[in-house]
């Protein structure tokens, strides 16, 4: 099978995690080579990066501030991981990437729309997912599938509303977007879940 | 006397941390309040950025991703520091701004000036120096200067083309914004240096 770049979306507790592990073991065993990677993230520079963005300590985080960082890991990111690995004939398998902007800093935040698409642009304007995973759950149980794991980060310490617009933003971006996107219903369970992503997987990478 | 944003900007070796030292000297014995700061930097979390900007050990920093950094710190600088203080009626003097993101990634290693634009735009479209004073020196001037500082960092690591593409973008900057540049000879010894830096500051900060 042909290299492909894949992404996988979804607000807290959806399940991401699972979901991405297993695709990678479904992916391998029809014979692609996978880079499995994140973001923020995906190489040590780009890491570094992600720690500032994630630290609990910066109450006055400037919002513009924080998109560039996000914006500068994923342009280290394409340059050092991404492309080259494409280029190389591997599937790239990557929980989250520029829908996450446009859903958290863009929705989320209210940021600044223009300043994204321009950043989007200029970062790989010329590179988009072959297939993005959106796993959509409601906000209410995805929160609830959060607690007890411990302290959230500093981005999962939002509000509701938040949360809310991050969804919606999310399943808009889908809508617009239907060649690249599959929409997951993750409220089910994880066995469940996972059928559904199979099944996404089976249909969108037949070659 | 009232509150103005001054900035210094040259290439390596152009003397500009005794200058800026002296500047707030100066501005102080005149009554300014003066905060005084550096780019990229100024702030606790926009001198992490710059430690990662300035890392010897990132061969392969994507260009974008340098820029992007570089922005990101200067969003958190004037959210946290410049923009309240100039609020609050003192004179912020800072080592560096945009224009030498405009000479060093921009004209330096001939990055990507539409995305420079627009992110002077997003992060300060709404506020320049009131006083930019250009510490001009030819290059090799700079350098013999520099030689026995020690080890350079990266940016100084640079090919002599890339400080003469520096050098000339600045002068071109200054030549275009003549109300806000004072561009002054920095190839003499030091105590006449300061007597220009000191006329600028007499004849552009009389109120």
């Amino acid at each position: 099978m042909s290299a492909r770049f894949i992404t996988f979306e979804g607000g807290e507790g959806a399940g991401k995690s699972t979901m991405v592990a297993r695709a990678r073991g479904w992916l391998e065993a029809h014979g692609h080579e996978v880079v499995q990677s994140r973001e923020p993230g995906g190489t040590p520079l780009a890491e570094r990066i992600r720690a500032i963005v994630l630290d609990h300590d910066h109450e006055s985080f400037d919002p513009v501030a924080e998109l560039l960082l996000v914006f500068a890991a994923r342009a280290q990111h394409l340059a050092e991981l991404i492309r080259p690995s494409l280029a190389a004939g591997k599937t790239v398998l990557c929980d989250r990437f520029t829908d996450a902007t446009w859903a958290y800093q863009g929705a989320g935040r209210d940021g600044p729309l223009e300043l994204i698409g321009q950043l989007e642009q200029a970062v790989h304007g010329d590179l988009q997912p072959d297939l993005t995973i959106l796993l959509d759950v409601p906000v209410e149980t995805g929160m609830r599938r959060m607690a007890g794991r411990g302290e959230a980060d500093r981005i999962e310490q939002e509000s509701m509303a938040f949360f809310e617009r991050v969804r919606r933003n999310y399943l808009e971006r889908a809508a617009a977007a239907p060649e690249r996107f599959a929409v997951v219903d993750a409220g089910a369970g994880l066995e469940a879940v996972w059928r559904s992503v199979e099944g996404v997987l089976e249909r969108r990478l037949a070659t």
